[in-house]
């Protein structure tokens, strides 16, 4: 409460306490009263007490995300889906171009990244792109080079949908449905992903809290699919050397929070490829349970994200560093 | 290029630029050499380039967006909606509740609005929340209590529709289709607003730059609808006191670049509703041609958003003292 | 308290916050146990508890500052320099060039912003630069000069201070010492400031919290100078297309905070001439004390900030539109 | 060049260029003029002619410092200050308490960092503290105790300067001199440590950019002293889950931008103790130059903070996982 709150003003807050089902204990301090109200926060929010007369703040304890939280399970979560294997001791690998292309340049990716050890391919077949004038995707096309890539290498595919009504057929070609960092909050397609069998890579949106990412995940394990892994894809900030900041304490702190597996995106993550093999080592060593790399077998005509693209020796390079790096510290990859 | 850049690279650079349809310009200087490539940019992206040998940064001259550009045209666009207008020399009003409850609350904020000089009704239905525990919204119950309210008082129903797949139900009622911050780079739903007739609100996501907004503003102008109003509700920073960061000079430098009209919201913008009355005021000054703003009967007993809303005297008190200031600088209001 | 916490880790936690001379409060809920500490929180800081075994957080609810809060004083501080007047119902304009640059440069500026309605007159004589190969201030001249403008005028003269060892040469021809953004952490300078008994202007650091704001300030007034003014001029964020954010709802926030002043840098919060003068407008009525402007003959030719400085003409039609608002809202300028 | 821009202003502008010292070169696009200014741009700034008549933009291309810059030495710097060696193939550990506070505190973590494998040891005699209330420091006593663990063990001091006047006689005690965050644009005091013949630590402001950073490592080269490691403690960012964000990222773009060394400082950048030990490794696998991280006996028990602090073990078990990954990727720890 507010130095100058008044008894009455303390009293109305016990009682709308009381209303919302919590239970209130009041302290009285030599500056200030403070009401501590005990009892499950989630069915509330901090907000409904704000506007009370003399309230001063309202600090909430409790975890508004249950299904994700750690405190309901101890043990990590270990997701397969096909080849990808993500969580637990062992450091999966997803691989491949920005944009699905064409069926060469996916079939040599997919070939070139499992052999250096990718244990996924990713692809996009629908596009979200800032601009309405730039390359959109192939679409179901796309999907389906994805697929025969699976077929001729046995990788698990990895492609985003980017709206609900593309669910149905996304899920039907993809391994693992990716939630592009845009669409992190848009709930009625994190509902949709959450009624499929699909595994999910959630995408943590550029400026979104790790609460909210949690939250984000709890509309997919509420709606029935406990196979989420979230992905940490770099935040905005003022820094401009770097598209965003990839900030890998989100893996340690995600590890402490939660029992998701926990991917890192280091191409989205940096925006220059030759950021890239170092913070994929470093990644690693964060602890990180998967890595997803951007590799084109030719970046300088790809059709999008070139820039921030591996070529097919840089990707096979880096995977050796970050191959020593898990060995070193007792993990597989 | 880079100072080590090799004749070569140079000429390798070079030819890129003329296959992208541009024309390039060499200009050697003293410690680099620097190639100018003139064209229209928006047909290729600065990513293209950036990842050729020896190039050491690409520096975009023209903006991306074309139809929502200043430069496209002059004159400001007004846009009318209803009851509702907003550009120009008016300052329109949208006031109304986060969401809509009751036919009682609606019914009640409506009229107390309209009294005070609002030009349109606010109200959510479809409610993207950041808890799947939190209250959603009354849905097409509370478009039709929305449309009562029309009925009731003339005022221009705004509110924000949130999927694809909801764009017919919602249009039918609405007379202003609102782009919620987490949807603003949702491409699939812009292109269905862009296909109604609806005037449209779009919301600034909180970490978009203004050129993503355009962009964004693009994407509903290139599927063939004008009627675009930019909104600034608020960017995530480092701030703590404040729910988000209101950067109203945001007001100025659209003005300078688009002839779409500018609205502002101070209740998102700020959060707390003891903030709200005076950053009102401070976005009429710095030129905005709306304001929208979240009025509650009774805000401590609101379903959400309660402790930014303003009650019914607190708005009357803040339109007020804005349409002081409006007309000292020569607006209507 | 974390929710596996033991009993004896509560007991130990309860045991250290006696120690501290807080009296424990211990609540047990449903899901966790959490200790409440009663006390004067400024004598201790929430770190030292945040190590304890089986602690989860510990929430501050006191300021960590006491002279600077509203909760000390209510009435609001009003701050007279020579000719400057800034609270209450005054709003007092500190205009100037960035740099001092010549007698006729500055005087000139000091009788075109005097006659604009300016009741102080700013300029640089030690500069701050980012870079050490730019022009670095004149110095002890460029005192001299402004001491000169101030004979010529009337005008009370406001000027940066930027090391401890200049600040008896400073103090004796300013009215107003002015503690630069990136020193408004440097705590011997701020003592140093403390110690004189001129009248102090405190810029916010460009990723200061409030807190650290008032706590800067509190290092001056603890000094034993209680003639404060607090600097609004932006912070650093995402944004690009202008060189800081300016958030205005600091000016309200901090009017609740405390009984400080509070000035608005519209030429550093947006770092471009033709943002300023609305910003300026939306300043006053967002309620700020101050106004601080920069104000050159020749912007074009200025020898630092010229393009964020507004020319004399465009100074004085700045001034009448700010005039019209603080009419408009009851306030003298 | 604005689209609208007239012949006049291309020629005035054409002419101000010149008489900078640089040569222009026009080139006339479809939609707009480009002037193209070659020469050195460290002598001018952008932003004098950001305010000519018709300009849109002025876009840099020549980084604003030199001799931090990588283009001006191609090797890497090693710098070696008594025990501690930065650069190179090796990997220095800078580590010990925040704050000295006494003679048995210091000597035994010196001697348990040296055993456990760190190079040199931290100390805090001088404490810039936000709050006036905080521990200060022991200021020279806590100097001296310094020396004598340096005596005691052979590990070289690095300690932090607040003040010009305090260089002297920190420089007297201290092998390495930091320059904290807060001071990082504190320019007469980066000119009086270039000045002395110590090794400097500069760390990097939680608001700078990359650029500001290597303009300040400038202020301390220009002044005669080369032997500068630049250090990365996090920036402020909307994230509220860690006290700063840390961007390992930061160590390959330096490395890519300038010749100087690069240590992280993963107590500062995350704010955690528990957060501590992976972000170390990540660092060494990023590829850092050095650690600086602290530790105390009793972190419970520190006067400043604690929080942060690794104990004793934990420190020993943090080397142990450092060392490994170092050794995996072919450096010295």
């Amino acid at each position: 409460m507010q130095p100058e709150a008044t008894q009455a003003e303390v009293a109305h807050m016990v009682e709308r306490i009381q209303k919302l089902g919590l239970k209130p204990h009041v302290i009285v301090g030599a500056e200030r009263t403070v009401i501590a109200a005990v009892g499950d926060e989630r069915r509330t929010h901090k907000e409904n007490l704000e506007s009370g007369p003399g309230v001063s703040e309202v600090l909430p304890i409790l975890a508004p995300y249950k299904m994700a939280s750690r405190e309901l399970r101890k043990e990590p979560t270990v997701i397969r889906a096909g080849s990808l294997v993500v969580g637990g001791a062992t450091v999966g690998v997803i691989a491949g171009p920005c944009s699905v292309e064409s069926e060469e340049q996916i079939l040599q990716t997919a070939r070139a990244v499992k052999a250096a050890g990718a244990t996924a391919l990713r692809g996009g077949a629908f596009k979200p792109r800032t601009s309405p004038y730039s390359f959109q995707g192939l679409k179901e096309q796309g999907l389906e080079l994805l697929a025969a890539a699976r077929q001729a290498t046995g990788l698990a595919v990895v492609t985003e949908v980017v709206a609900t009504e593309d669910v149905p057929l996304v899920a039907k070609y993809a391994d693992v449905l990716q939630i592009g960092a845009r669409n992190m909050q848009n709930y009625r397609l994190l509902e949709a992903v959450g009624a499929t069998r699909n595994a999910v890579l959630l995408k943590r949106g550029p400026s979104a809290t790790i609460e909210e990412l949690l939250l984000a995940a709890e509309y997919i394990l509420n709606a029935g699919n406990p196979n989420v892994m979230l992905c940490e894809r770099g935040i905005r900030t003022f820094e401009s050397h770097t598209r965003f900041t990839l900030p890998l304490a989100t893996v340690v702190y995600l590890h402490a929070k939660t029992h998701l597996p926990v991917v890192v995106d280091p191409s989205h993550g940096t925006g220059h490829s030759y950021l890239v093999p170092q913070m994929a080592v470093a990644s690693v060593a964060a602890g990180a349970d998967g890595l997803i790399l951007e590799v084109h077998p030719d970046p300088e005509n790809a059709l999008s994200d070139g820039y921030q693209s591996l070529d097919l020796e840089q990707f096979a390079a880096t995977m050796a560093q970050c191959r020593k790096v898990a060995a070193a510290l007792g993990k597989e990859m």
